[in-house]
């Protein structure tokens, strides 16, 4: 049966469905059944073929915040569109499509300009996540909400995102590599190529080796960096870092009497070009910040782990050394524009883009309890989640 | 009597002259007779036709820290060249320079990119201003060393300038307006073109109203800025803020119950697409930051005032909004490369850079604690010095 024929069937009723629920912080996902309700105007509801976990699932799942409770996480995934609300015309039924958190309107001042990937018409919000109307599409059996995680919640064998949320995929890739591109790769990437614009022969570092880290390695690698540095509390990290053109290991908790800031000082004689911040630490955003290249260093900031932390620098040191911070969302790229240009790099050039790296497992959706073990033990890359049994 | 002339008969020999001796913190300069040692290599001594007060010499002049003292102050001056040490072949005897902070080496591999304006072989350090040796070229009746200000010390009739920190002028421009492009001038109208790179049609805010910042929106309004807000505590600077292209002004000190950035924000339906802090006081900066676009926004920080604070920002802010922050020396210039091309801009293109406007007052150096008073008291943009009787 095609996912036209499906989509008869199913288009303008409500969906019963299996779902991951993360009822309470840090408690196990329950598998159950959930009922996802027809897109309303502007919204699009997808068949999730798989879901990759992704470190900022577990982030909130952590979060001791009754708020977000029960929630539906994952938010890096693609799938197949079964059904369209009024007013969609950019997809239709069995469109590939990458669901993302940032939304691109495509219209407003900022998504009609190269300035930025932040759409002003539906900006990223830290905690609502809901549908324009404010309200999730997901109900329990027992007919109580379940809230939306980053306007997307992956962890369902359906769900309904905002045609703002969503981009067609019109190349052919596998959706376990495909699902990569819906959040951390291009993040990482996308900070090398658009927030950094990382120039051939440069030096970068990179503070935590988690997916966006090595993914930032990856774009710097394909920009030519000549120096690539990986600081990670782990060493094993550095193998696999390796693979994405890391050339050069620190180990944060091995550095002697020295700051990491001042290893990478004498690493680099003054400092690195570029230096990113992929953890969520303040103290990291600091040392990033104090071994970035006075005159042109740029530090961007993408870790999410501890944010919402202040960010203290002498102010003397700004004036004097013209350094840049600045910090970035989704890599500085624009959804709609960039995913598909990523997604060629991996098909047409053949795996110019290295995807296949970041899986290093995949599992079943009765499984993704183990999917966060393994990456909360830093075991795994890309877990990649099949929703289909 | 020709410069030439008069260099034949003081080469190579000291100098008696008169200066203004700042002996200690906060208490009024001292005109007194010192010793000017001739130019050692890579030197060359200037006799000083005039030099304009700058807020930077009132900073150091109040900070009390005796290692400073006893000093000669000034760094923002035009003077002709006296003679030159070896190693010179930059200028000759009769050249019109003007001395400026920052060296400019043209050699290191920064000097030769198009990168950052800090040179690398003679990076600018926070307290010592003497010249290679590490020595001073000053001496009073006493034989004791007076120290050197910003590598310059121009409330001299003569000094000793390294050539790295010398511009030479071919064009012929009034010294009473030359001397303007030394310093603070130059560092407001670079940081609009070169550190920030204003574009045409953008808003601009501008944090404190002294020459800096009102230099600034004379870049920016150059640039073709169509917003250009002045904030400030005293109301008076907005009238000469017009001339500069100010259109908007924010009474710092009576913003009712908002906050500046608040206020920003509102003026700007978001956000300045640069803002500027030109005192150097931290919780300026933080608001500077906080009324920056979301987005793309940039806040360039060049105040001395109060810097060697903490500059205190939320990371999660700095995460998900895009925004940039930057320090700044000297505008982002490179000396010896612009200061002619604003030389130009002032004599070739009908005083299109407006620098008469800053000059508002002239006297001798024996009226030089006048000026500092004038400046003080917020009643002067730039009091021109001559240094001749």
């Amino acid at each position: 049966m095609d996912h036209k024929q499906e989509s008869n069937k199913t288009a303008g009723n409500p969906i019963r469905c299996r779902a991951a629920v993360a009822r309470k912080a840090g408690e196990p996902l329950v598998i159950e059944e959930v009922i996802v309700a027809p897109p309303r105007a502007h919204e699009v509801r997808i068949k999730i073929i798989c879901t990759s976990l992704c470190y900022s699932d577990i982030t909130l799942w952590k979060r001791n915040d009754p708020g977000f409770f029960p929630i539906i996480l994952g938010h890096e995934a693609v799938g197949v569109v079964e059904s369209v609300g009024t007013s969609v015309d950019e997809v239709t039924e069995g469109d590939i499509v990458i669901p993302q958190y940032l939304a691109e309107c495509k219209k407003c001042s900022v998504c009609t300009s190269n300035k930025s990937n932040l759409c002003m018409k539906f900006p990223f919000e830290i905690s609502t996540w809901t549908h324009r109307d404010k309200t999730s599409r997901f109900t329990d059996l027992e007919g109580k909400t379940l809230h939306h995680f980053l306007y997307i919640s992956a962890f369902s064998e359906y769900t309904v995102v905002d045609i703002t949320h969503l981009t067609k995929l019109d190349v052919s890739i596998p959706p376990n590599r495909a699902c990569l591109l819906s959040c951390g790769v291009s993040t990482g990437v996308g900070a090398a190529w658009r927030a950094a614009n990382v120039e051939a022969s440069s030096t970068v570092a990179i503070f935590g080796l988690g997916v966006i880290g090595l993914a930032v390695a990856e774009g710097a690698r394909l920009r030519g960096a000549k120096k690539i540095i990986g600081v990670d509390v782990n060493p094993e990290k550095f193998e696999i870092g390796k693979t994405f053109g890391i050339t050069d290991f620190v180990d944060s908790r091995n550095c002697q009497d020295k700051s990491i800031s001042e290893v990478i000082n004498e690493m680099t004689d003054g400092g690195a070009d570029y230096c990113f911040e992929c953890v969520g630490l303040t103290n990291l955003m600091h040392e990033a910040f104090s071994c970035c290249r006075k005159g042109w260093g740029k530090t961007i900031v993408l870790g999410v782990e501890k944010s919402d932390q202040e960010l203290s620098l002498n102010s003397l040191v700004i004036l004097h050394t013209g350094k840049t911070l600045m910090g970035s969302l989704f890599g500085g790229l624009k959804p709609k524009t960039d995913i598909p240009i990523l997604a060629e790099s991996y098909i047409q050039k053949m795996q110019e883009l290295q995807l296949d790296k970041f899986v290093t497992h995949e599992m079943k959706l009765e499984d993704v309890n183990k999917a966060f073990d393994l990456l909360l033990e830093g075991k795994c890359l890309r877990c990649v989640i099949w929703m289909d049994n």
